[in-house]
């Protein structure tokens, strides 16, 4: 467990493999691309499913469950859709010992074997909204592959909604934007920069794209979840359509929206640090763990003490682990469990034990504060808050201070050959200067944001210099 | 909705297809033996994943994810696995629009790919016990399928646990069986014959398989779960050893268990009627619903009577809803809600409001009682409970009444030509005798139940007529 770390400023990517290795979150698998997902790694997830899917559920979703396999003809039935994901397709040829008549692809995503089952189910406006979220495993065959952020197959939930109405579909599809940026901000401490995507950066057969974009510290950006209008594009290439209160008769108007274990990426991205993982306590598995610092002549009593300590704890509802193994050193531990990013560690040696306190060390500043043990419990509850609330300012500021307003290409260009950062910009709107600008430097539009939408765009495209129609805001990203 | 269903007594299998569809638990999908599970059907399974989870990390288990996808050459690495497991694979053979250097299998389960993954991570003793659990998906391409009972995908529960001895593994399958059962017996209130599976009956791969099997009302058993003492075969498979204490080298032993889907299917045949599905109140998505009986002169009023009913018991921590649509007539609702299983109806007409009450109405017997409206919840609570207790009673009595005990080979064919039912009778142990019954009457050993372990078996084998050297229980199976 305690192996070296590669710093971030020797090897950022190296250091993020060394953490999500060390920390034991996950783990190469046999299969090309496919990672194991590993108990820590793990839990993280279960923590995440949890908050999210208790919100999925308050905005009136269900969720069910659809066939992981897909007739390779449901694909093609939306033209931008299979040519969006044909590439990345594995295809099951053979079955049950013969030869399939028709293909069947492990799902990409699931909006063609969903809609061709709401085919089924909706006849009328009274069938309408269906709410449904799925959560399940996806595969996307990926040349380039890293542990939680790009794998062939990864974990998601995929939301997929049908309205009466366009407007309705529209509404949908912004305020589940809007849960996933409160969830990452709120839970996951990441700050949020929420927008449109560009047409070249859309979804494969939706009509507008939107994104919540995390800036990493090493300043490139991580697309953190979508929100598709799909529009009627997937009613009409299934041909969904439902009598209107009118009595007439109209395609279904459709949205979907996704989030994956690439969250856990992120989060790790953000916070951690050259010691380790840092977990946000809103989603930390374990919050607090309580260590013994033993003196040969006293480690019954010093273990006890530490074991009442953290009883204490978990009687005041806290989820807490108690080190209390006598074969390894306490410097040992206390670098075990950074490594593992436990937000508080508190140290109960033979002193502490005498004057009846313990020492409180947080994760995220390494601060140490000596507590009276009445108020432990109380204490660890603030340094939680304390923390989840540093943790969102620290990357808030991390990325304000990497956040510029460029207009000249040739500082862009530099900007992008060095440090990097979000770069907010004007743009001409055509997708040619955005391919020019990803050829050039390796950016691309992450966003048109919502938070410049309202602002007069009073400069040239960054590009070509044509009036700007957008604030755009571009970074290298994962 | 209100479509009519099958009685059982006129086509018992017709019921049970009915069932599944009216009550919209799940649903034909357009990929052969595929289902989907709709929202009615997924809410069971969530509230079945949430016990058992509970459950397993409890016992002591952490949840993992580990590769949809298995190298083809994996399964080979143990002679009677893939000999079991061969003839149901299904195989990626394209990837990213490239033919794979070796093909991929789609999980049918996952010892083999978990069991590679062992072996780097377990060295020591220390490294040991090792409890995983995975909720996942897996594929196994059957001939005949049946929603929920027998599909080509389904999801599951699969735990693999490594110990540093036999006895402990094999103490870790027992303890999982009991987990099983007990749940299945207090939450799906299904009486369980637990027991060992017989060597032509059991897991490919396994050493001993353990078995939880349930009686049906049409008298067939239907086997709810598995726990297999996998010994060092797959250690062996996977060339995984550990240092133990002593600092020899020794394989590492297994333990695998499994519960899927299929457990929907038994909460289906064990408990519903002719009138729709009956679901345990401790399963239940809505534990109870209120239904104003609108008159055209008081629809305002009535409903604001039932709502206010709906918030009290709401208010009280029950699930409950309040079907106040006014288009819909209260028969109609009555057939409606009887059919998705909630266990209270809870009907409020114009005299229930004059004198203050409500009528409550169980799923499982159809008895009413008129109830003071601030005694509405307790009663209901009461009544979750009542309903609990007799849905376990019901099918303990149907077993019961079902069981025989059989030493003539006459009686056994005849009964398996008629009513069919569970057959306690003495075996021989020979592999012969057990096909030789299949191929004669369908029926084969469920498994040589603990109950009957200790009993002396006095008696010859039922088919050949040596001397008897295990109990066993015999029956048709789904």
């Amino acid at each position: 467990m305690a192996e070296k770390i590669t710093p971030r400023s020797t090897d950022y990517s190296q250091w993020y493999i060394d953490i999500v290795t060390n920390a034991k979150l996950a783990d190469y698998s046999p299969v090309k691309g496919c990672m194991v997902i590993r108990p820590r790694g793990y839990a993280l997830w279960e923590n995440i499913q949890k908050v999210m899917d208790a919100k999925f559920k308050a905005t009136g979703h269900s969720n069910a469950y659809f066939p992981l396999l897909i007739p390779e003809s449901f694909l093609k039935k939306e033209a931008e859709h299979v040519e969006g994901f044909s590439p990345e397709l594995a295809v099951v040829t053979i079955a049950g010992g013969e030869k399939l008549e028709e293909p069947l692809v492990i799902r990409p995503t699931s909006e063609t074997i969903i809609w061709s089952m709401y085919k089924k189910w909706i006849q009328s406006y009274r069938d309408l909204p269906l709410l449904i979220n799925q959560w399940a495993n996806v595969v996307r065959w990926e040349k380039r592959t890293r542990l939680f952020l790009r794998t062939t197959e990864f974990l998601w939930q995929e939301g997929h909604t049908a309205h009466a109405t366009s407007a309705e579909a529209h509404e949908e599809t912004l305020k589940m934007l809007q849960v996933y940026k409160s969830f990452v901000e709120e839970y996951m401490a990441i700050p949020i920069l929420d927008g449109e995507k560009t047409a070249s950066e859309k979804f494969a057969g939706a009509v507008t794209t939107y994104s919540i974009e995390a800036m990493m510290q090493d300043r490139k950006a991580l697309q953190a979840g979508t929100s598709h209008d799909l529009g009627q594009n997937f009613a009409k290439a299934f041909d969904v359509t439902f009598q209107t209160k009118e009595g007439t008769l109209d395609h279904v108007w459709a949205t979907s929206w996704g989030t994956s274990t690439r969250l856990i990426g992120a989060l790790i991205m953000t916070h951690s640090d050259d010691k380790g993982l840092v977990v946000p306590p809103k989603l930390a598995p374990t919050e607090a763990v309580v260590i013994p610092i033993f003196r040969k002549d006293n480690v019954a009593e010093v273990s006890a003490y530490a074991k009442a300590i953290g009883d204490e704890l978990r009687a005041a509802g806290l989820k807490v682990e108690t080190d209390l193994d006598e074969t390894a050193s306490s410097g040992w531990k206390f670098a075990e469990w950074e490594m593992v990013g436990v937000p508080v560690r508190i140290e109960a040696g033979p002193k502490d034990m005498e004057k009846n306190q313990a020492v409180l060390v947080r994760r995220d500043t390494g601060e140490k504060l000596f507590v009276a043990r009445e108020e432990i419990p109380a204490k660890v509850k603030e340094l939680l808050e304390a923390i989840q609330k540093n943790l969102f300012e620290r990357a808030l500021k991390n990325r304000q201070d990497n956040t510029f307003q460029l207009d000249s290409w040739a500082d862009f260009v530099k900007l992008m050959e060095g440090d990097g950062g979000f770069v907010e910009a004007a743009w001409c709107g055509s997708a040619q200067c955005e391919a020019e600008v990803k050829e050039a430097t390796k950016a691309t539009i992450r966003n048109l944001p919502f938070a410049l939408k309202d602002k007069p765009v009073n400069k040239p495209c960054l590009k070509c210099g044509a009036p700007g129609q957008h604030w755009a805001v571009w970074a290298k990203s994962y």
